[in-house]
This record gives C-alpha cells, structure tokens and sequence, in this order.
C-alpha cells in the first residue's frame, strides 16, 4: 500500500458469523457503524455458498456505500476461528466441517487483507477498545452461549498460546468423569453451562424432585424461559441456574487462579440470565479461586449494544492486519 | 549508577531460599558460578535473624571473591513470593507468616538492587536462559515437591498477571468437594499431588487393599521411598503413582487447554518418580486436554543441575532488576 492509499483507506469492513446469523458492516476507526446487513447463516450449509452469499453482500454494501477505495481490510468474528491460521477449525457447530481457510478464500474474492478470529478473541478487542474493558490490560472474556467461549486478554493483548488456542476454558474439566462432551472428553466445562447442558440440568432437576414447575409444561426448554421462569420465582428453574452457577463459578476459578485477571467480562445470550445465573457462579467464584486473589477480582457485563459488538470488535480486528499490536 | 559503574559490575548475586536450604551464589551472566554457599533454612524460624544470616554470608562470599564493587545487583527465588511487591505473602509452608517484605529487607541491609520472584518463575527464567526451554515463546514450568508450583511463560516472559499471582495450577480444583487443601479450599490439585497428598493417597490405596506391600512396613513413607518401591514392582506404590498421575494429568490439561503451550517442564524432587508418574500424568493429559492441542505438547526434563537451577535462575532475575524484559 502506498503512503496515499493508507491515508485514503480509512474504513473497514467488520463481519460476525453466527449459528444463526451472518452480520456484515462498513466501519471507520472510531467504531462508528456507517452501513450494515445480514442474512441467515443456516440458509448455507455448502462452504461455497456461504461464501459466494457473504462476498456479494460485503460488495454490495461497499460499492453502495464509497466503493472498495475507502476500504482498508476485513475482520471477521466466528466461533472456533484460528487466528494464526485464519481458518475455522473442527467447528462443533457449524455444518462446514474440517478446516475452512476463510481468510484465504474471503481475501481471494475481496482483494483485501482479511484478518479471522476466534468470537471470543474478538468480543475482547472490541471491549478493549470501545466497551467496559477500556483501558484494562488484564482481563478474561466470556461468552456464554451455544458454546462456552473464552479469551484472555494479558499485558494489553488478546493471548493466542503457540497455536492459537489459548483461552479454550470450555473444554477445561470440572467433573471427573461427568457428562460426555461434544468435544469427546468427559467434564468438560461447556458440557454444564452451554445450552444444551443447562437443558440437561434443567431435565435432572425435575426428575429427581417432585415438586411442580412450569419447566414441565415448556414445549421447547431454553435457558431464556428457565430464566423467565426464575422470575416467576418457580423454585426448580431457580435451582437449574444455581447448578449450573457452582459449574461455572468452579471452572472460572480455576481459570482465574492460573490467569490472574483484574476483571471477567461476560457476554452472550446466557449471560443475561442475570442474578439467577451470577449470584451462585459468583459464590462458587469465590469458593474456589486461590485465596490470594479472592475478592478481587470483578464480574463485569459487556456494556456494547449487543447487536453490534461483535462487528465492532471485527472492525478493531481488521484495523490489526498491518501489524498485529493487539495479538500476543 | 554511572556508565562506568554499570560497565564494571558484571557479576549478580542469585539466593535459592527453600524449606530446608538456603544457598547464595555469585555469577556472571553467562550462567558461570564464581562461588557458593549455603545453611539450613530451618535453623532461623524468625524472620529478622533469618535475613541477619543471609545478608551476613552474602556478605562474607562477596568480601572474600571480588568486594562488592564487582556485584550489580541481588536475585531471590523463593516460594509463595510475588514479584510485584517483593515480598513472601502468606506462606503455607515457611514459619514466616503473613506478608515478608523480602527484597526491601535485603536491599537495605547490603545496599543493592534487590529482585524477588516465585520459584516456578525463577526456574522458568534459568530453563528459558541456560536450559532446556531456551528459544521457547510459550512454555509451563510444573515444581512438584512440598506444594506444587508453576509459571506461566508466555510471549517470551513470566506471565504474572495482574497482582502478581498468575500460574496457581496447584490450587485449581480436580475433584468437586475432595480432599481439604492447605489453602482452605477443597480439591485442589496441591492436595492429589504434592507431598502430602501423594503420602495421603498410598494411605488411600493401602487401606482400599489386602495385597502385601512394603509401603506398610516403611517407618516414613516418602515419595521418594514409593518410587522406589516402584522400581522393585511393588503393585500398590505403582498404583498410588497412578492415581496421582491421574489428577495431575487431569490438572495439566485443564491449564493448556486454556494457555496452549508448546511444552510443560518438570522440576522439583516428586518428578524424579520418573515414568511411574510422568507415564499416567501423559495418559491422563491427552485424554483430557483440547482437541485441537492433543498430542501437540511437548512434557520435558529441566536439564539443569538440581543443585544450581534456582541460583542460575535467581542470577537472570537479579540481571532484570534495571528493566524487567522478562516480565509481562
């Protein structure tokens, strides 16, 4: 790029790629969203539609919108991203299996460097930059949804460990030999406080007691309705997210005690389950973390507007492909 | 100090203070040791007259090779000691209560620059300098003997978190309501696999069988005597290794699923054991690790002399005290 180019190219494209939506949006440095849109991602299970389907809205948007010489680089946020490699690797999610060098084939399409990350890796950087983490160099992202996601953010930048997979908190053990995971161990941490593991619990709540709950009557059990449920004061959706808590307020423990972080920071669709799911996590917290460091550290919620705080964090991505400063 | 003053000393001062030894070395930069010597930790119970016979023999050790013209500064490796504040903080082991503000203690009695840091720190800097962790980015450093310690080296230095704190792999917890740790926590992996733990389990494991053992008629069980045992095929030594190995594996791989390190070093007298425990600890390991890291880290010997590790690592502290590069 010429010295004119960079002072010209002073945009840049964030995507977010989620299970069920794909977020695309033109961005400049201050994390103004100037121009977005979105399609479902489930409309494309074939990698190569998927792709085709992103690459034409992002030109689209861009040529309608100060055309691709305002525009300096790509970011994109997916869950189980390699930063290092750009690929999406052994998603246990999505139906594009294997590994998916995304970057390579957004870049090929695009004609512009595209730097991949891990969602979570990604929440950070916009936390860091524009949300609740401003100014912090120690923290821990969380992502609690589908999956468990997680980022550790030390000396001012997102950890990638030597293959980039720092941060995988979900697939840490919290039970010796508990529940299978979708990852094939035993334990693991995802398995208790993901989605499908919070319906599980839900399930051994009611079998094991007798007393009644709207629970039973629920045609498809979410962790939102357990949590609307709560509200209502129904006592056995209120004890699904008090085990559920005592899963994760261990496994954060553990994870804190190792890291050391000034703050966590939580995000995603379960996270707003709010007290009936941080009141027990922060009791088991407690409990367990190492006591040098207890009461110390701070549960923070991302204060991003949801909608846009994975495309922001993209944006933040996409303004590090030149040098990487925000990467250790 | 002036240029000619920093040209001149060349040489540091490197302390290993442990529960039964503490030695003191001068050494030069390229890990040489110039001359050593040492007493018995457990003969100074209070902290004044324990700081009184430290500085008296570094004193006579520096008179007697070079005057302390020649000497740049101090390195202390000791456990429970945080870096951050130079201090011992809340020790389980050493009769020094509370906090010990070790380096302003010695700094004002001998006049220099003081670094204090963890043992797992200190060692992580000797490996990484002189040892079988030198080129390496990204690597863990496991003590194992009276507790468990450990260091975070990441993005080529001590990772330390922000208190100070951060590698407490000996307080993360491997079983949900087990063993009460010395800590006040419960299931610590300190508890399964440190010294105690490791006497406490052959209790477990001889109590749970008939068969004959010679753990049975040992006056005072040792992790080295049921090593020992094990090289002679004692079943029930062997299966206490086992077991260890099972929670220390389960503990390792709950701490590189999240870090991701490129190898795990082993210091400290339990992990002379050797394969009875290195061989159920590796099994355990990959069974429970990421699946995206399995196979991919490496378990290694530190390659330093036993006696001299802690003082070559403490010698590469003291060369940190003017800028602390290795620190992140």
């Amino acid at each position: 790029m010429t010295m004119e180019e960079s002072t010209i190219k002073k945009r840049v494209v964030g995507v977010d790629i989620s299970l069920d939506a794909t977020s695309y949006a033109i961005a400049d440095v201050r994390g103004n969203i100037l121009a977005k849109d979105s399609f479902c991602t489930e409309d494309y299970p074939e990698i190569g539609a998927f792709i085709s389907a992103l690459c034409d809205g992002i030109i689209q948007l861009v040529e309608t919108n100060g055309g691709f010489e305002t525009i300096r680089s790509v970011g994109v946020s997916v869950p189980s991203a390699n930063f290092k490699s750009g690929s999406i690797v052994n998603s246990p999610n999505f139906p594009w299996k294997g590994v998916v060098p995304l970057s390579a084939l957004l870049r090929d399409r695009l004609g512009l460097a595209v730097a991949v990350a891990n969602n979570s890796h990604v929440v950070a950087l916009g936390e860091h930059a524009f949300g609740c983490a401003h100014g912090m160099r120690e923290f821990i992202v969380i992502t609690l949804g589908t999956g468990l996601g997680s980022c550790i953010f030390s000396d001012g930048g997102v950890k990638l460990g030597s293959d980039g997979y720092a941060g995988e908190i979900g697939h840490t053990c919290v039970e010796h030999d508990g529940r299978l995971c979708g990852c094939g161990n035993k334990g693991c941490l995802e398995a208790y406080t993901a989605t499908k593991g919070i319906i599980r619990t839900a399930r051994e709540v009611m079998a094991e007691s007798g007393e009644t709950t709207k629970m039973r009557r629920v045609p498809k059990l979410t962790p939102r309705v357990i949590a609307e449920l709560c509200d209502e004061g129904d006592a056995l959706a209120i004890e699904t997210f008090r085990r559920t808590g005592e899963y994760l307020g261990l496994g954060l423990a553990n994870y804190a005690s190792v890291i050391d972080p000034e703050a966590i920071i939580f995000t995603g669709g379960i996270s707003k389950a709010g007290k009936w799911l941080m009141e027990p996590t922060q009791k088991a917290f407690e409990e367990h973390v190492f006591h040098n460091i207890k009461g110390k550290v701070k549960f923070l919620a991302s204060d991003l507007d949801e909608g846009d705080r994975n495309i922001l964090g993209a944006s933040v991505l996409a303004w590090e492909v030149e040098e990487y400063s925000l990467f250790k």
